[in-house]
């Protein structure tokens, strides 16, 4: 891990979402005026959204201005009063702040369980700092040990890519990978493909312990398969990750140089 | 190269398309009957159909089915009588034949011109044999000296994943990249960027003197961009390649193994 600064506790016990929130404003601390921001996808990053608004309506942020990873988070920061650029249009983004599903010691992450991985990847991947807000149940001694890790794929021959996939983690005991569904429409038998908001479907990997190995050698070997678009793991990206404690305390990692 | 042999000369002095024709006709003596192919998209695949839909007819290759690589080879193939399955149902892919917009000494291709790369990836990437057919024209030194490598992109985000890859060659000399465009509709002013199958962009790579360097290197730095789904250099693909010379001899070259 790279350098740690803790502040002290807050009084009371707090929810999993007060975590979020006390990690997210944290967060927000590193934003100033003029910047242009990454804005995240999911219920931690929301937080952050909320309190951009609170800081831009008080006039504390003057000149900031933000590019949204969904249409989601487009339409929340919309809302909330975040004036909004295209990713085109933006040029240099100072800051990302999203959240994470997991967060392992050399600060990768697993991302996308959401479903908004792509979008997330290059608009956090263009920026100059990416700061990642968790509560500590996002810590992981490897990647995969708590959920899916999503990939991105074409529609087209999608149950051969997912074949494709398989095979890249034959023979590796507890591994399984399936094509994410949403629940069968009403009149409808069948479930239907979990749809990206670039028109592709999502392919979840499962690991039982966790993935062991070169995780860039396997980012590789994911992508060179023709059908994928993109994966969840944000390998070197992360600049800083915010850890809100179960006791209120919020720990500050920053990468290490 | 790999090695070569070459059949006697046909008399007169035959056009480029069909110089086509003579290698797509050798390419189906290939084809054995029970086998499911993978069938290329272009005018030098269109030949090799029409063949197969002749042999087809005759009776001469029961039990022969394909599995296209684009809409419109699908709606060739089922014209000419071939029988047709979906990738997902196809179960093993026996023998690909399809054109290449250029065949390096190592066998490597550029396709896609067509804008069908990423279908034909797919489906010639499966196959146990993949027999490339070509005119003399596109054998070339290196890659990229005839024209332009294309790389299929999301569109979200289209005009960043085109900086990413110019960034890339920053700096190699001739080097430029472009969105591929389709003429403006009638009333509109701007062109329309090109949308492939699976609606994504097309990004159009130019090098002037064809890429030097690593080609599985470079394969794997555009794909590690995101935004990019997949591009049209074909890496240690093809098995066989048949080459019409304009004298009307016939090479056909298999890759070392």
């Amino acid at each position: 891990m790279g350098s740690a600064a803790a502040s002290p506790p807050l009084s009371g016990k707090l929810t999993q979402d007060e975590l979020k929130r006390v990690a997210a404003h944290r967060a927000v601390e590193f934003v100033e005026p003029g910047m242009t921001l990454g804005l995240g996808t999911g219920s931690t990053a929301a937080h952050a959204l909320d309190r951009l608004g609170e800081l831009l309506r008080a006039g504390a942020l003057p000149g900031v201005a933000g590019v949204p990873t969904s249409l989601k988070t487009e339409a929340h920061a919309a809302r909330t009063g975040i004036p909004l650029l295209p990713l085109a249009g933006a040029g240099r983004i100072h800051l990302s702040i999203d959240g994470a599903d997991e967060v392992d010691p050399d600060l990768n992450l697993v991302k996308g369980r959401g479903g908004s991985l792509l979008r997330e990847k290059m608009i956090e991947g263009a920026g100059d700092r990416f700061v990642v807000i968790v509560d500590e149940s996002k810590l992981v001694p490897r990647l995969g040990c708590t959920g899916a890790v999503p990939v991105e794929v074409v529609p087209f021959g999608a149950p051969h890519t997912l074949g494709l996939i398989r095979n890249l983690f034959d023979g590796l005991a507890g591994f399984h990978a399936r094509l994410r569904t949403v629940p069968a429409a009403e009149g409808k038998e069948e479930e239907a493909p979990f749809v990206t908001d670039n028109g592709n479907y999502i392919v979840e990997m499962f690991f039982d312990d966790g993935i062991r190995g070169d995780l860039r050698d396997i980012s590789d070997r994911l992508l060179r398969i023709t059908g994928v678009v993109e994966h969840g793991m944000f390998l070197g990206m992360a600049t800083t990750v915010i850890v809100a404690n179960k006791d209120g305390t919020v720990a500050v990692i920053n990468k290490k140089q």
